[in-house]
Order: C-alpha cells, then sequence, then structure tokens
C-alpha cells in the first residue's frame, strides 16, 4: 500500500479530449484536470461528454483537489459537473482561475475553494507537493506540473509548445525542467497532440509577419476568426490593427467575455480606446475597422457564420478581408470548408491556413518532444493527450531517446499504472468511460441507439383500439409518422398499411389479454416487411394498444 | 435561337460532386457525365443525392445522349437512375463503360446503347461532334472532350492531372489540346479540386518508391487499402508485391469486382498465378503475402475496417504493415484516423499519408492548371468541378494567365451560360438541385427536417381515448417515447406527464369535436414546457386522440 504511486487516466488517454488523471499515494489523491470532450456524429443530441468519475465518489474521503494546468475545455469543462459532487480545492494559474470561475458561475456552482498559483510556487496537498512550472500553449495562463510525491517526482507537461519568443515575453521554463531532469525524474507524462509532426512548431510571433502583410494590403474592412482564449494571437492581431489605424471589434458571446477577463487580469493589452462596440463601428470607414471574431471552426451561431449568413448586424460582403486564424479540429473540416465557401459567395477575401500562414499550432512537435525528453530524462515515460496511435508514436519516440520500452506505459483511461521507487507496472483497472450529458441528465445507450434508428428512416406510430374482452377492433387503427415519407403524399400508403393492421389484428381476435404482447409482435413484423418491401426502407415501428 | 449555345450544368458547380452538364445547340441536346454525391452530416438516412434532372425532362425531345468523361461515382453514379427515364445512348472510354455495365446490372437497368468510344476518336450527336482526348486521373480510361459545335470548340477537361510518366505509358496528349489551342478553342472547363494546391502533383509513378522501400523492410503481411478503381495504383502495389515474392489477394466487394473487370480489359495485367483467393492464403508465409483491399476511407463494413476490427476472417495484428494509400476524403477524416488507431491497437504498423508518400492525387495543382489553360488559349473560362471558393480561385487564376474576367463564368448549378461567337452571358436559370434518395424513392424536405428533429432529443408520444359525444377521457393516457429519457428508470417521469395529459384534457370536456386541434396543441405546448422545465430536453411531441 505505502511506497506505491498511482496514476490513474479517467480521461484523455486514446483520446484528444476530456482530460482527467489521478494520482494517489497511500491516503492522498490529487486530480490533474477536469475536462470534456464534445460529441462526435454518433451522438446525436449530446451536449458534452465528461468522465465518468464513479473513481473519485468511490475515493471521495482521499481526495484533495484538483490541480488545472490550462484553461481549454477539454481541462476544465467537467468543473461544473465535477464541483456539485466534490467539495474539493481547484488549484490554476491566474487566468486558469478566472475561466473557471466564469464557468461555474454560468452553471450557477458555488465554489470558493478556487486558488490562484503562480509559475514557480509550490502546491502542497496531503504528501504531494505541486509545483507550477511555466510553459506555452495557445492560451494564456498553461503550465505544466512537477508532482513530487514521497518516492519521486512525476513530471505532467500539460499542453505545451517550445516557444522561445512568446507574446508575453516569457518562454517556457526549461531551466527548471532541466532542475529537476538533474535531480532525477520518476515519470514523464508528456503532450502527444503533434507527435506525427515533424520539426518544431513555429513560433507564434511568425505569423505576426502575415497579419503585417494583410493588413497593408487590405483596403476594406479585416475580420479575423479565432479561439477566444487564445489571447496571445488576438493581442498580435489588435496589436497590428492598432498599428495599422484601425479600431478593435470583439464579436460573439465567449469572445467579448474571454478578453473581458484577459483585459482585467493583464493578459491582454490593448488601449481601451481603441476597442469600440458594434454600434460605433458605422462612425469609422471600412479601413479603420477590424472584428475579432469566434467561429474560426465554422460553428453555426457563432460570429463568423453568422456574419456570413447575413443574420448579424456585421454583414460580410465585397471588400471585406476576413482570416481565419485557426486549423480546423478533427471533425470540423466540412463545416469550416463551408463557411470559406459561404464568405468567398458574399464577395469576401479569405485568408486561411492552406493559401498562408495565419496559423501555429499549440502542441509540441517530435523536435520539442524530444527536447522535454531530454530535459527531464525520465526513468519512466507515460504518453497522455493523444489518440491511441499518437501515444504508441511518443512511446517509440522515446525508445529512441533511451527509455527501455517497458519503462513506458501506453494507457488505457481507466488503467491503474502503479509506480514504486524500484519498477512499475500495470496494476488493474477502475471504472472509467465517457458520460454523455443531454441536458440535466446523461444518456443512456439505449437512448442513443434509438435517436440513431430515428434519424435513419423516421418512425410510424400505429396504435390499435381494442375492446378489452374480445379483443375486437373498436375504432380505425390510426397511423402516425415523422421522418418516413410525407404523410400527405403518401394517403395510398397509410390506407394500405390501416388495412393490413386490420387483417393483422383480426387474426387476434378473442384471444386474451395476456396476448397482447403477440399482437404487438405481429403487427410489427408484418408492418416491417410490408414497409421495406414498399418503399425500402426501415421506419421504426411502435404499435400501441388502447384497450377499453 | 440559333447560333448559340447553352452550356447548362445540373450539378458539379459549387460542390465537389454529382456532376452533370448540358450542352444545347439548337434542337440538339447532349449531356456530360450523370453523377452521384454522398450524404452529408445534415442528411440522416440518406442513401445517395443525385442532380434533379427536371430540365433533361422537359426537353426530352432534344436530348441525344450521354457523354461520360470517366468512371468515378462522382461522374457516372447517377445513371441508373437516368437511363430508367431516357432511353439515349452514352458513350465512354472501354473501363468506363465497363463500369457503367456492371453497375446498370447491379441496379436491373437494361440499356443497351452503351458505346465504347477509343481516345482519339469523335462521336457525333445532333450538330455535336465530341472528340475524346487521353488524360490522366485517379482511374483508368479518363478523358477530356473536345464538344466542337457550330460556333466553335468547348473543352470540357473532365477530372485530370498532367502525369508525363503514367503507369500505363500513355500521358495525357497535350498535342491534341495543344491542336484545338491554335485553332482556337471558344471556352475551357477545366476541374477546380486541386485549385489551392501550389505547383504539380506529383506522378504516380513516384510514389512506387514508397512502396519498395516498406516491402523491402516488411517481415509479415502487408495490407495495402486503397480505391477499387484506381487501377494505376493497384498496378504498381501488385507490381512490387510479385517482386518481393508475395502473392496478391483482392478483398472487399468492390475491389473484387473492379479487378476483374480491369483484368478482363487488360487495364490490369497481373499473372493469373500471382492472385490468391483468402482461404488460399494459409499455404503462404506471412512475409509471401500481400492484401490489396478497400477501406481506405475508414467505411465500416469495408475490408480494411472489418479486417480492423476482427470481423474479417484476415485479422490483422502484430507483425502485419497496413498501408493506407489514399487521402481522406473531406468529411472522412475522423473515419480514417479511428482506423488508423484500431490498427494500432491490434499491434499493426501503419503507414499513411501524413507520414509517408504513399499517395498522389488525381487532379492537377495550380502550374498544371496553368499549363491546360495555356495550351488551350481559351476566349471564355468555366471553371468546374469544385466548391465555390475553388471555382472563383480558378477564374483568378484565369484572369493572371489573361482571360478577361468579362469572360470567366463562376456558374451555379442551374445558370444558363449562353455564348456566341461573339460574345457570352449568363441568361437566366433552370431548374436544378438535390434529389435526395433512401430506398426507392426521393425525400422531401420536412422528412429530413423531422429525422433530424428526432436525432436530437427523441420523442414522446400521448395517446387521449375520448368519448366522442363528451370529450371525456375513457382510458388512461398512453405515454411511448423512444430516443428521450430510458422509460423503465422514468416511471415517476411518465405518471406525472399522465396527470398533466389528464387535467389538459380536461378543460377541453363537452367541447366540438371540431376542437380536437385545440386539445392536441393545448396538450403539445403544455407538454413541451413540462419537458424542457423537468429535462432541459425538447423531444418531439406527437399527441395522437383516439375516439370512441
Amino acid at each position: 500500500m505505502a511506497n506505491k504511486l498511482k496514476i490513474i487516466p479517467l480521461g484523455g488517454m486514446g483520446e484528444i479530449g476530456k482530460n482527467m488523471t489521478v494520482f494517489e499515494y497511500g491516503n492522498d489523491m490529487i486530480v490533474v484536470d477536469c475536462g470534456i470532450s464534445f460529441p462526435d456524429d454518433d451522438m446525436p443530441g449530446i451536449d458534452v461528454v465528461i468522465p465518468d468519475m464513479t473513481y473519485l465518489r468511490e475515493n471521495r474521503a482521499k481526495f484533495k483537489g484538483f490541480m488545472i494546468t490550462h484553461g481549454h475545455e477539454d481541462h476544465i469543462g467537467a468543473l461544473p459537473y465535477a464541483l456539485k459532487e466534490f467539495d474539493v480545492p481547484v488549484y490554476g494559474t491566474a487566468f486558469t482561475i478566472a475561466l473557471i470561475e466564469h464557468k461555474l458561475e454560468e452553471a450557477r456552482v458555488n465554489n470558493k475553494k478556487l486558488t490562484v498559483v503562480t509559475p514557480g510556487e509550490t502546491v502542497e496537498l496531503g504528501c504531494f507537493k505541486v509545483e507550477f512550472i511555466k510553459t506555452g500553449h495557445s492560451i494564456a495562463g498553461a503550465v505544466a506540473l512537477a508532482i513530487n510525491t514521497p518516492i519521486g517526482t512525476v513530471i505532467h507537461t500539460g499542453d505545451f509548445k517550445v516557444d522561445f519568443t512568446p507574446i508575453d515575453g516569457e518562454p517556457i521554463d526549461i531551466i527548471r525542467f532541466a532542475h529537476y531532469g538533474a535531480r532525477g525524474v520518476l515519470a514523464l507524462m508528456s503532450d502527444s497532440t503533434n507527435i506525427e509532426s515533424p520539426g518544431h512548431t513555429q513560433s507564434e510571433r511568425e505569423i505576426g509577419k502575415t497579419f503585417e502583410y494583410y493588413f497593408d494590403v487590405a483596403e476594406g474592412r479585416i475580420i479575423v476568426a479565432s479561439f477566444a482564449s487564445n489571447v496571445y494571437r488576438i493581442q498580435q492581431v489588435a496589436d497590428v490593427a492598432i498599428n495599422h489605424g484601425r479600431v478593435v471589434c470583439f464579436q460573439g458571446r465567449s469572445m467579448e467575455q474571454v478578453v473581458q477577463i484577459a483585459m482585467r487580469l493583464g493578459y491582454l493589452k490593448i488601449p481601451p480606446e481603441s476597442i469600440v462596440k458594434v454600434d460605433q463601428l458605422k462612425r469609422y470607414r471600412d479601413d479603420q475597422i477590424c472584428v475579432i471574431t469566434t467561429g474560426s471552426q465554422g460553428e453555426p451561431m457563432s460570429g463568423l457564420f453568422r456574419m456570413a449568413t447575413a443574420t448579424h448586424r456585421l454583414n460580410i460582403g465585397k471588400g471585406d478581408t476576413v482570416i481565419i486564424s485557426a486549423s480546423a479540429i478533427p471533425g470540423n473540416e466540412v463545416g469550416v470548408s463551408r463557411v470559406i465557401n459561404q464568405l468567398y459567395q458574399k464577395g469576401a477575401q479569405v485568408i486561411y491556413n492552406r493559401m498562408a500562414d495565419v496559423h501555429v499550432s499549440g502542441h509540441a512537435c517530435r523536435e520539442e518532444l524530444r527536447l522535454m525528453m531530454e530535459l527531464t530524462k525520465p526513468k519512466f515515460f507515460i504518453p497522455v493527450h493523444g489518440e491511441y496511435r499518437h501515444l504508441m508514436m511518443h512511446g517509440k519516440l522515446a525508445e529512441e531517446m533511451g527509455v527501455p520500452p517497458e519503462n513506458t506505459f501506453i494507457a488505457d483511461c481507466g488503467d491503474v499504472i502503479e509506480l514504486t521507487q524500484r519498477g512499475g507496472k500495470k496494476a488493474g483497472t477502475v471504472t472509467s468511460g465517457a458520460v454523455m450529458v443531454d441536458g440535466i441528465g446523461d444518456i443512456d445507450d439505449v437512448v442513443l441507439k434509438d435517436r440513431k434508428t430515428l434519424s435513419q428512416d423516421g418512425l410510424v406510430v400505429a396504435v390499435l383500439t381494442l375492446d378489452s374482452e374480445t379483443g375486437r377492433m373498436l375504432a380505425a387503427p390510426e397511423i402516425v409518422s415523422r421522418g418516413f415519407v410525407y404523410m400527405r403524399d403518401s394517403e395510398e400508403l397509410i390506407a394500405d398499411i390501416k388495412a393490413l393492421l386490420v387483417k393483422e389484428t383480426r387474426k387476434f381476435e378473442g384471444a386474451d389479454r395476456s396476448d397482447y404482447a403477440s399482437i404487438k409482435a405481429g403487427v410489427k413484423n408484418s408492418l416491417k416487411s410490408f414497409l421495406k418491401n414498399r418503399t425500402k426502407r426501415t421506419p421504426m415501428i411502435m404499435p400501441i394498444i388502447i384497450e377499453i
């Protein structure tokens, strides 16, 4: 029991999303990050996906608190759900905590235990001493964690890149990583997102040159779409805009809110007189205007989408230059492509990543990952934040760098990785998984399966009103259908269905009440094959029997 | 009326898919290509999307035949639907016609008017003399068309790339394009798919080197996934495999069928003794086996997908090398990523486009598009085969090459482009659009909208049995729901719904039969707000009234 450190990922392994990792030693347990995933195509109607937190519930007494590496949704999004259940403190840098605070307010969750930590500081929770180390990422306030345990130090990189010329002037603290490397690191857990990309991610500063170019040549309005939390990007765009004599107007709910938070905390430095509201824009010429908006992923309802489809008061058109300063997250490619086409159709010039350097990644490429490995020289290696192939490739990279394969753990969510000073092993699994949230509750697999079936060929409801004694039909069958055929054009089909039902029901006349199940099954089967034959479609069939 | 050539795209403009273009002069009309699109995420349950052919119906008497540029689905897929209605001849090269024949057989459509044309030959239909010109593409038998009309020649490139070292040894016939260029080309219609890519597509032959490398180092089985119709790719893989002492086994229904056709016609040359069936593979060592399969797009049910998920007798595992020799078609990225992860998880080595040169595009990049423009020196330019931004960018490229902007037509489906020897203009529009096919019929927008709604939060059916005279409730309300909440866990909610319905219905007691609409509306509204409040979900609500 003692002298053993358990590392248990509850999310973020074999996926890029819903990051959450448990660190447990003796009677102490801390959790790093608490994120959501967004539902994929297989999950119609689902709002968000959160990690299964059964293990936290089972170990409530040990649970000392959350350590948050940065404020992206896949690292903080599930906190409103978790903090309803667990009354524990949450530690993060100022920007991270401010974003969490805002999120909790919106979800009306009260948590007074949010604590701001400055990079370089150490938080002590039970036997864990956790040092926050400055890194770089596509959001302000990102840190790695040096988790000092009784048996050694685990470095968790969080999401990171190595940017020696970041916009905030404070590069990743490689000296601190080297400090731990020199002392000896028990295990490294490192971001695997960009393992497929060779070389070194470009510095955020590089793309400033592209912005300079387009602001030099643009004669009309400039609209830049980016992520609201990418404060560095927003700072660069705002700086270039103001240097070119333009005012800046923020659009999109999350953009306006996050900018306000970042300004308040000093992460974003824009002269207030250069920021205007949308209704003040009419005072300015087009070449004096720069709009910074949400919608870089082509999301319907986002600022950019509405501007492209004339449902926003800023109607984009001829003369406007739109810069989409982001790359499409896997799964969003078609949506992004659609919004680019709509903007072209309206006559705007559109600059996007395939055409020009208007985006750099926030995740380390292979040479940066090698640097992290070399700085920390870990005994054990656990690649994190990646789909299965990313984790595998990152494992191979560690092997090239001298980590013996048996010291690398490619983990699934729920795996228990048990480390001692002498060795490490996978020691069983705990409950884990994806909890799908729709509205106020989670969703059962059966319900989700029904939604998929309904979306394929719709449904047919057949109501049969039967005499409870004789089983005779008391009224004509009622047929209602949705998503199957257009009812108004299908009178003949409906009439044929009704005739079939009358015939089918008659077979059961005089039968017992207990035979309603047989009637339902009979109706379902004969109707199914009838419809398949007539329409080549297989709607869900729902017979309902009313007995009088 | 005379001296006017009408060019009317009915598909393939502002989209990559369902290509179809009408050429009309006087009393003669021909149609180039007849393709399908695949449904996007917005079209649940839809099998395929075909062009609206109303205009062909309205001009049935003029309609002389189809000219098909090549055998990809987005160029031939709608022929089974079209040829059921239009008894016209179809012209294409041998491979194209063989694929069409196969497709018509499967759809049980009888058409005896399929005619094979050899590149260099000219087909005369009414006033049109159409020369087939050899090009290169990711399928065998691709041609451009020189459509000679009484007022001049229109060059339609079809889908093309400029490969000077193609696998079949016969490069694109640039001499013939130059011939027309020297004589004077009225209009060029050119493939816009790859306008975003600078430079020149690599020759198909280049990736042979990558295959050589991986076949040199692989010690186990090699599985290559590609498109069945990419005969050149298959030829290269088979050649390398046989040179390395491996037999070739084809898997996946379309792969087996298309290979058979290509072998029969001589497009594919593989010694029969090197081809083995899957049940013969056990006679060979792993390093003597090469499997060529469908599934490069991660499609469920495809060969590769089933091999990756242990539902195929060829269960991929440790020691196997899988080469995905294709790039993901937009919209398929997540599916491809998923299958790569599954293969990694089973222990296979996976080589894909992001890691190595195992695929080249079949579409011309910017320098090739410039070459085509320079060879044909058209008076008018109509970019085709592209989303809106591609068409616009291709138009700009033409402008750089000296085509005045007013001579370039960026068209939508249904636009009528009218050319004379003197000038050209857009002259109105005709009926056009997307016909969504599900099973045997097309689908109404209302039905599609219902499917989407059903997939979001499911439905609740409420059956009220009322006395036809008094409006009194004769039986307890019946509640059935799917895709909303898990019924078994929701007894309390169901009971509350029933109570609400009883209360709601009582309000209407004694009212007229004509008031059933009011009851339905009342029930719908109160149930909707009740459920939204209780569950934060908004299922479709279907009240059904049975009167006795």
